[in-house]
């Protein structure tokens, strides 16, 4: 094994991580040599000299091995990667919204360079996902991939349920702690999970999704009715990414879900991640770990980097063996949608609806719907509304006549209150 | 990558496993050429040319690259895996005895073979242990190590608690199940995870333990009171192997242990098995998944052999730098001891005993006992006697005072029968 020479691109909060582990790492031969930060007047931790401001004293530097690219930008990211590979060095990233966006042009180009990218810390944090994914179920037919990927929202989520905070109370919380951005979106609205899930796609069933073809939603449209729902039936919500095959066709989405006692991601709480695997030979298999943070988001880049001191490439075993499987989104999910006026939703859109409660101020309506439907219908995306999925073993008591509602909701929309039950 | 010969050894459940997996996986490149079997009786579901009587045939084949020992018995699986290495063959094992007690000789015969050994389906069947171990904590000083490694015993823990039933009859239904083999002892005394348990201590903490020196109590000596005991206080029992570190010194035993409502340990149920690890980056790590089983050993044996197809070898990097990591029994944990007679437990071995309860047909006491009194005790192996741990972060009540304890003691060894409390 050889002394690996690191080129480092960022110097935030997974910069600083790695820059901790491998300084507290045991038998690990390697350095950082040199640091490409942009703001030239932060005030650093370390001596100025290992600094520059230009990547190209980095990216042409023959004496650098491994370049390790933990900047935000996703568009700048890919540059950086790019050239790297090109210039015949091996790549270490953690920026999820740049591989899940461009994972095929990355398979292609590390094929063409025969210069490898590595990317464990892009997906869930501490959680050995994606080596695991390709080393011990490389040639596993998996049924099913899920979890809480994204520590945030999950935080988030613990403090609604476990301090009967509404979502904005807890937002603010989590802001004040650290555990989620100044500006949010990405996480509460659930792109920053569909970012990790499209890459397990490619790892998991060999199918490269871009991430606008995967229908997300995330926990920002949650009204204190909707939590007042999940609490009077035992539930709590947790932001779901999932993906499963049935037979050739693969589905996938981010949702937030309701959580029965005793399902095995009911105690995933805080900012721990998990994922769950159902596969044909090992049937039933959980991760859990601290899904970001500085460190375990560090440890799992110096693991990628430990791994390029033997060569080691992703194989894309199932991408390169894909066959017949292939993406779908006209599989339908039961859900529970929220809204304040009936002219809000289209009920039209709904495969069927098997339960609904009309109030003045907030009803909802629980039914199956498609993907395919979540991802195209605007209504679904009005802040008016919110969605929350059941899991699939949920028993949904039997479906009503569809027609009979329409008339219903008309007769609503007409100011004849027709109500079956009234909130309490 | 090339296409695998593969010389089998052992046709029973994880062998026909492995053969199934190989049949219905997907991209996997090798094929079973040869399989040596003990018994020509036996009726077997492949053609009879597939099968041979004598070992030569596979280990002097030349086309054969790797060599797969999945039989029962350590010594022969050592004799195979010993000439397989010399004669320049790869090795997949899931022989956990074996590996166990001849760990420090495997790692030499490797570096001197310059051929490889892995044992995935060595430890806690589906897995995915050692190579994580090796591949993303390989350079990360790791504080702890623990989990429940045994599906039998987890099996027969869960009839005891979910169903109410004692120790016996757990078993029995365990046994017909195919839970339990007919001789449970290596399972139900803790041989079984401590074998696993000394595997893991060399890929966690680079120390290489021989399994004698390591405690282990099993669940075959609880009493229905020991039950009682824990489901009044709410817990249920589980067989934990655990291992830990404190600055230089490593600690390890494998022992019944109480645990608490919302431990991360208490839904692993039946056959499934947990790893926890905590790490001075990652924090905690939880995994699960099926410990045993055809199918789930089957494919950790596969995801060996596919590694093979690139050499992949255990670095044991923690071993080759181990410093001053070295292994101790002089650790204290807290315990429930229970007993018939005073007379069969010796109250000097404890550190300190903080809790007792006398009564006519089952007394116990709480109380602090070195790993090495555990170890060399005999009064703790006599099979009237039970100890169940206590969690390290159980708060135990006040200290009581030793001698006065010796002297109610031996006060009720007179026949006075001194008791504090009645059982109910």
């Amino acid at each position: 094994m050889r002394a690996i020479k690191i080129g480092l691109f960022g110097f935030g909060c997974v910069g600083q991580g790695l820059y901790q582990t491998i300084n507290n790492s045991k038998n690990f031969e390697g350095e950082i040599v040199r640091i490409c930060v942009k703001d030239r007047h932060k005030v650093r931790s370390l001596p100025e000299s290992v600094f520059t401001y230009t990547k190209e004293d980095i990216l042409n530097d023959p004496s650098i091995d491994v370049i390790v690219e933990l900047i935000d930008n996703a568009e700048a990211a890919l540059e950086i990667v790019t050239t790297a590979l090109k210039n015949g060095k091996s790549v270490v990233t953690a920026n999820k919204k740049m591989v899940a966006e461009n994972l095929e042009y990355l398979i292609d180009l590390q094929e063409k360079t025969g210069k490898g990218i590595l990317y464990e810390g892009a997906v869930c944090g501490s959680i050995p996902i994606i080596r695991t994914l390709e080393e011990y179920f490389g040639h596993e037919p998996l049924n099913e991939i899920k979890g809480i990927f994204n520590g945030s929202t999950n935080y988030i989520l613990t403090k609604i349920f476990d301090e009967h905070l509404d979502y904005t109370q807890a937002l603010e919380e989590a802001k004040e702690k650290g555990f989620a951005e100044s500006d949010p979106t990405l996480d509460v609205k659930g792109f920053d999970p569909k970012f990790k899930l499209s890459i397990l796609l490619t790892h998991a069933f060999g199918i490269n999704v871009s991430p606008e073809k995967i229908a997300n939603l995330g926990i920002d449209h949650l009204q204190p009715s909707d939590l007042e729902f999940a609490r009077k039936h035992g539930y709590r919500i947790k932001l779901i990414a999932q993906a499963s095959r049935k037979n050739d066709e693969v589905f996938a989405c981010v949702l937030p879900q309701f959580i029965k006692e005793n399902h095995n991601l009911r105690n995933v709480n805080n900012e721990f991640n998990a994922v769950t695997l159902n596969g044909e030979f090992c049937d039933d298999q959980l991760f859990i770990g601290k899904g970001a943070g500085s460190l375990p988001t560090g440890a799992a880049v110096l693991s990628d980097i430990s791994a390029l001191s033997y060569d080691y490439k992703y194989e894309y075993k199932k991408h390169y063996n894909q066959g017949k499987v292939h993406f779908s989104s006209e599989n339908a999910v039961t859900v529970y949608v929220s809204f304040e006026k009936p002219e809000h939703i289209d009920l039209n859109e709904f495969e069927a609806v098997s339960e609904k409660f009309f109030c003045f101020d907030r009803s909802y309506v629980i039914g199956k719907i498609k993907l395919s439907k979540l991802l195209q219908s605007k209504w679904v995306y009005n802040s008016k509304i919110s969605v929350v999925q059941f899991d699939n073993d949920t028993e949904i008591s039997e479906e009503l006549d569809l027609s009979a509602l329409e008339t219903e909701i008309l007769e609503l929309r007409k100011g004849q209150k027709l109500r079956e039950k009234i909130s309490v």
